[in-house]
């Protein structure tokens, strides 16, 4: 696409703003998708520009999945919301036992908004996906006016190859099974949160946004009969293990001294009032694994530098209420419940 | 899921209202997704709340496309944002050449929007994902502020398996090849438009919203080497000559008194002061084809519900300048440009 060039000057990534006719889908258009998302992203499939991308697949079962990131601030530290949607939508197919192939990119961008921070978040979004080895095949955008969004909103979609062999579902969990988390949790919702309050601690807390198919890929190598997994992100730990024994009909048990979470957040989370089970993460995983395969699993995970501080936190059990239990540090006991209100809004 | 049940009141579906809550991935994200997304698009996948969907696809290649939609307002005659962004995926699927297998369903939501109106958009989603033979087998709902966004917006994604033997792309169209429409243009940009501005017009037009991919199929069955496919949304016919143009490096000839445009149409241009070579379009597709198989790509066009109004409208050209020119009415000529700003904003 060369045409736009010859009718309008450059786009100007100092100090331009995003206009409603970037979303027109005529020149304006044209000269955004070629000037940013194509520089950006560019690869044989964008390059045909076509609305959409044609791939032959590796034969065996593919995964579908799609996430909206609405997260606010889009730059906090230790990512911003370009590379938060290519890792969380990577970590979905990743979780259903799957290798990551193609990736889809949707934005929709507020009237305003800056052509230097989209720039900013498009080549994170790039740097995330090369850096995962993920192709962005296919994409849009479409322009709201000034008020009706707020700077720009991201869905990605993934196509993914399960892994042969490989049944890894939410309701597979069993009574005597092990429950794996891959390392400290509660970073990522405490990264967002100190940003977006204007917060400092005395350590500054990352985001542990990260792509985890390759941890996924080795785990499940060396302990193929993985039952669950699952990326613990709105609603932390205790939303996912909610989630799981009420789908697979079991009761979980876990033990408060065995989760790994940093001094850090334990630290931000006593300030704020807030729990670390109920933290988002971006870049940790739990699994579920029948317990004669739960050492070679944890393992695996801690000889990946994504995974070098997992820890065994629990067990499934039989329970026909569903219940997620903990052993408090003090060795009381108490119910992990679901929270019913949102504590974290826009966490991701 | 059954838990959310015991905890819960079930939504209230008339007087209810999106809150922060059911964006939180706890019980009330759960109670949502149950109650509502669930029961509308219910199958075997969704039915797994995982939260990604596997799938055995037919062997070949497939494609991948995604689409946002901004609608503005959700509801318009003919249509409204849940069945326009079911019917724009699975179009730009077909207009790769491709059958559609699958979607997914991503809800970015306001704070506050009415569960009556949620409702009803998904239901029409389900509706029109029914009508069309293919499942949205996996989603994601999330929630904005008031204020920081618009109603709802939907980024529907979709995987489609390519027609073996067809090979259509914008960048195949060759002097000598003929230009088809399928039906009367303009339709979908002036029955939003009319709702917009609380227009009325002697005649109400209706949205030509629909899923063009058996219309595709017809046509590519009786016309296998058609080479450029594509739908002309956002900036009209205009718009789309223009990128099949410049991909191709051809020029573009039309003749105004071929392409069908309805009265009630034309009346709301003139009035409006718009050109319906710029409205978008949501059931209707642009063909080129080869000379030699142009009469029969346009008898099996006319032969189906969408497509009996079918018109070959122009041809092709070699022109370095990649040019759209018209003959109008009048037996004048004129170039059709792109348009670099928006006149109608938000039309899907």
């Amino acid at each position: 696409m060369t045409r736009s060039k010859a009718y309008f000057p450059p786009l100007d990534f100092a100090r331009g703003r995003i206009e409603i006719g970037h979303g027109s889908g005529g020149r304006a258009t044209a000269q955004l998708i070629e000037e940013l998302f194509g520089a950006a992203f560019d690869n044989e499939w964008l390059r045909r520009m076509n609305d959409q991308a044609a791939f032959e697949p590796p034969s065996g079962r593919l995964v579908l999945t799609t996430d909206g990131f609405v997260v606010s601030p889009l730059f906090f530290p230790g990512g911003d919301i370009g590379s938060l949607a290519v890792h969380g939508t990577i970590n979905d197919i990743a979780m259903g036992g799957a290798r990551p192939l193609y990736l889809s990119a949707s934005f929709i961008i507020e009237e305003g908004f800056l052509l230097a921070d989209l720039q900013r978040i498009v080549r994170s979004m790039a740097a995330a996906a090369g850096g995962a080895a993920v192709p962005i095949v296919t994409g849009d955008t479409k322009v709201v006016e000034r008020g009706k969004g707020d700077g720009v909103f991201i869905t990605t979609t993934g196509v993914g190859l399960v892994t042969p062999g490989v049944d890894i579902s939410a309701d597979r969990a069993r009574p005597g099974d092990k429950i794996i988390v891959s390392g400290p949790i509660g970073d990522h919702g405490i990264a967002v949160l100190s940003r977006r309050e204007h917060l400092s601690f005395e350590t500054e807390v990352q985001s542990d946004s990260a792509p985890l198919h390759e941890l996924v890929a080795a785990m499940i190598a060396a302990a193929p009969d993985v039952r669950c997994l699952r990326d613990p992100t709105r609603g932390g730990i205790a939303a996912l293990l909610n989630e799981l024994a009420q789908q697979s009909h079991v009761g979980m048990f876990i033990r408060e001294r065995d989760i790994p979470v940093r001094p850090a957040v334990v630290a931000a989370c006593e300030f704020l009032g807030l729990d670390p089970l109920y933290i988002a993460n971006e870049g940790k995983l739990v699994a579920v694994c029948p317990s004669e395969s739960a050492a070679a699993a944890l393992a695996a995970l801690r000889n990946h530098p994504l995974g070098r501080d997992a820890a065994m936190i629990g067990e499934v059990r039989e329970d026909s209420h569903c219940f997620v239990e903990m052993e408090t540090d003090f060795g009381g006991r108490r119910l992990v419940d679901w929270l019913s209100s949102d504590p974290l809004p826009r966490i991701c």
